[in-house]
């Protein structure tokens, strides 16, 4: 079925869900572009619907994705729609996305997967905002190996997981990363029931994070870019520490930061048995 | 002087600067915003124009700077100029540039400037090629204490130091860093004489970043985001180096890691009495 009316209801669907909002109510983002949804099935994705303009793909790999959504489709898993190029451009959130667009419901994640590995380890974003910064750090979450990350949003929406850019920017990771969203209150008593180091970034810190030993079941506190941490995370940590800069310019970049203390807790790790 | 009008020859130069070209050419930038402003100032730099619309400038902050601006005026160092809104809107680069805008000769630096430290440290960028990046990179530069960038472009024009948005996301880093460009060929016998160890960072390298010493001189060598470092690089280099990774997803953000590499040798250097 070929749709070419921009009145039709599931385009408008599609359309409403560039607002968060309604995104958050639905539960439900969209993945376009080849690259992102590749990555998306890669993960074991199953979209719920799937949009698809023949007269915009083109290549191999996007040849590849629409096979794949085919079978979803024989097997009744996700309701496959061929639109116009006008309706394509109408559902689209970005500009270019090779024809290609899925409907999918949001990964849900338990705590409880967070803790299946032996050394848990863990990253806590109170607030970060910047797609490319949210993006940039969950890349950096699936390279350092971290097994899951908890969203705290302090107060007002807290980060916008699903935005498609966020989606972009992490070239798939979003769907690698194991994301759970937990107020702030209750991930703290979850952590310390599961014997979890809180350690906490901040620059008031003393300690330097290469100084303490980051080597146990560990979740990595980030702030947000305006703010840093907030008082709550700071009062509740195991340790704080600091990242010394010694320029100018009062600040790291955020998915700077955090990479820089995630890959201090892969190289301790990987030293496990020697003294450093 | 109040400049109205949208054909006067200063302000068509100042819109011409938003062009890469006219800037290469003329060897000039525009920096504007408050925060912006305040940091060329404060890292000693003399605009050689500074345009300002009193209906726009709000608080201490501007205030301060439009005061520097006049004693330079009186000087006779900057010409100071006032403009209408809607001058300044054609303008400004950027949306909101609170009725600030300095026009400034590129900062020139000498290679010998970023020998002066006992044990120089120094981050090398083929191709970095986007704003965000650029300036992350230049704010981890400041932090991590290098003493200076060099840039060398493999093809084409490279990277875009003094566009306006890697100045704004370096949060003026790009003031405090010494950058020079040199072709990778020049580069190459320079650092080889001045006995310097170039490590360069690839994917494919054996050793871990963490296990190889970059106690001594070094110049860290990073690749562009797409096509990471030529194969020049990779063969003048005394060490290829790679960040490992788990995951599935197959690269870190580019400035992320330039971080890693950067802030492992200041781990190793404030060490440097210990066996680590």
């Amino acid at each position: 079925m070929l749709i070419s009316s921009l009145q039709n209801a599931r385009v408008k669907h599609v359309v409403r869900l560039s607002s968060r909002r309604y995104r958050d109510a639905q539960r439900q983002t969209i993945v376009e572009g080849i690259r992102e949804t590749s990555r998306a099935l890669e993960a074991g994705i199953i979209p719920s619907e799937a949009y698809i303009c023949p007269d915009l793909i083109a290549g191999q790999a996007a040849a590849a994705v629409v096979n794949r959504l085919q079978q979803f489709n024989l097997s009744g898993e996700t309701g496959l729609f061929e639109v116009t190029p006008s309706v394509f451009a109408k559902m689209a959130f970005r500009g270019e996305s090779g024809g290609l667009l899925l409907v999918i419901n949001y990964p849900e994640h338990t705590p409880e997967e967070l803790l299946q590995r032996d050394d848990p380890f863990l990253v806590v974003l109170e607030n970060a905002e910047k797609p490319g910064n949210v993006g940039a750090i969950l890349r950096t979450a699936d390279a350092a190996g971290v097994s899951g990350m908890i969203l705290c949003p302090e107060d007002g929406r807290g980060t916008d997981l699903f935005n498609p850019n966020v989606i972009r920017a992490s070239l798939g990771a979003v769907f690698t990363v194991p994301v759970i969203t937990m107020a702030a209150r209750e991930a703290v008593v979850w952590l310390k029931g599961a014997g979890i180091q809180i350690v906490a970034s901040t620059p008031y810190a003393s300690a330097l994070y290469t100084d303490v030993s980051l080597r146990g079941p560990v979740a990595v506190v980030m702030g947000s870019e305006a703010l840093g941490l907030s008082r709550h995370w700071l009062d509740a940590a195991d340790m704080q520490v600091r990242i010394p800069m010694s320029g100018v310019v009062d600040s790291l970049n955020l998915s700077v930061s955090t990479a820089l203390i995630l890959y201090e807790v892969v190289r301790q790790r990987s030293r496990n048995d020697e003294k450093d």
